[in-house]
């Protein structure tokens, strides 16, 4: 991540740390903008005066607010892997042998992400954004979402060479069983997202509708 | 419809017709306009301008662009209903006794729906607004979202009392099985949205993910 944040800056001790500083401030202030003004109306400009940087700075790390906001979000990510564990940034799906528990564990987690009221206003606001422009939505699908997804999908090919997932499933087609619910449910806000909810979704996704005869 | 869209007017033949013609004439500017321009840029003289009718017209029956729009889809769900046989306006569900064919008719008629040029602009961009904007986003669910996902409830329902869902699942969460993955893929457009994914998804969604030991 520094080495594509801070190009041709020299790498004293000092000038990485306020980099740093800078950086991490830049991300705060494009996620609080775009949570309180929506993504049309937030502008480079407005980051860089709310982060207390000059706009030069964000031009020279960043080409566009979408390509800030993006890395503000894979930064978010990167955090909580952190905070869970997850040791030098990257994310791994747990793997306890219990399928349905591990995919409980996540689903809940996820839930927790998705209602924090720290990130729920930028979050949605990206993602409508993303809905009505198709350049911004297949970077939000390249660089955020579908890596999420090859999570699960590892998790469930596990499954399926240990036989806890059917032959013949595809695990790309399983994994939007568990998530796209949860997203539909989190988007439109048809019905409460709880942790009952997302254990419901995985008992029901892996047991099936139709009765086991 | 007639008695909410004319209150007041006099129901000479004449005159209904004329109303009714205004009535479609509103629904389509309504919907090209939120199409091109998005929903916060979409107004009530904008429209009015575009269907070639005073604004005090669309005043006179609708209380806001965001009651305009949700009831020309509405208006768009009972056209499709009618075409499709449903003879009152009134949508049903098929239920042939076969589930899996069921269901996946009319999936693969949702995915025809969603991926239609004419509507997706526009249909993209309220989904868009209401993500944002939580009032506009609980009249979407509840005139448009949610009566839809009760003719799935009620053929889950039946099927459930026919013995081809399983006791202890609740239907209200089955359909979400269904349809959140499908919503999923054409908000985010992560991959394509064909029949054959339509197909999957119940057939995924019926036998479940794991084995039938």
């Amino acid at each position: 991540m520094a080495d594509t944040a801070t190009p041709g800056t020299p790498r004293t001790p000092d000038s990485t740390r306020r980099s740093e500083r800078s950086r991490r401030a830049i991300y705060e202030a494009a996620l609080s903008l775009v949570g309180e003004a929506g993504y049309a109306r937030t502008t480079i400009e407005g980051i860089a005066a709310r982060a207390g940087v000059g706009k030069q700075t964000i031009y020279r790390w960043w080409p566009s607010k979408a390509a800030v906001l993006l890395e503000a979000f894979v930064d978010l990510g990167e955090q909580a892997a952190e905070a869970a564990g997850g040791g030098d940034g990257g994310y791994e799906f747990p793997d306890t042998g219990d399928l349905a528990a591990d995919l409980k564990a996540v689903l809940r987690a996820t839930v927790d992400e998705l209602v924090d009221p720290k990130y729920e206003a930028p979050s949605r606001a990206l993602t409508a954004a993303g809905i009505v422009d198709p350049a911004l939505g297949a970077e939000f699908v390249e660089k955020l979402l579908e890596p999420s997804l090859q999570l699960y999908v590892g998790r469930l090919r596990a499954a399926q060479e240990a036989g806890d997932v059917r032959e013949g499933i595809d695990p790309r087609v399983a994994v939007e069983l568990l998530v796209g619910p949860l997203s539909h449910r989190w988007l439109l806000r048809t019905l409460p997202l709880t942790h009952a909810y997302a254990d419901a979704l995985v008992d029901c996704a892996l047991g099936g509708l139709a009765p086991r005869r």
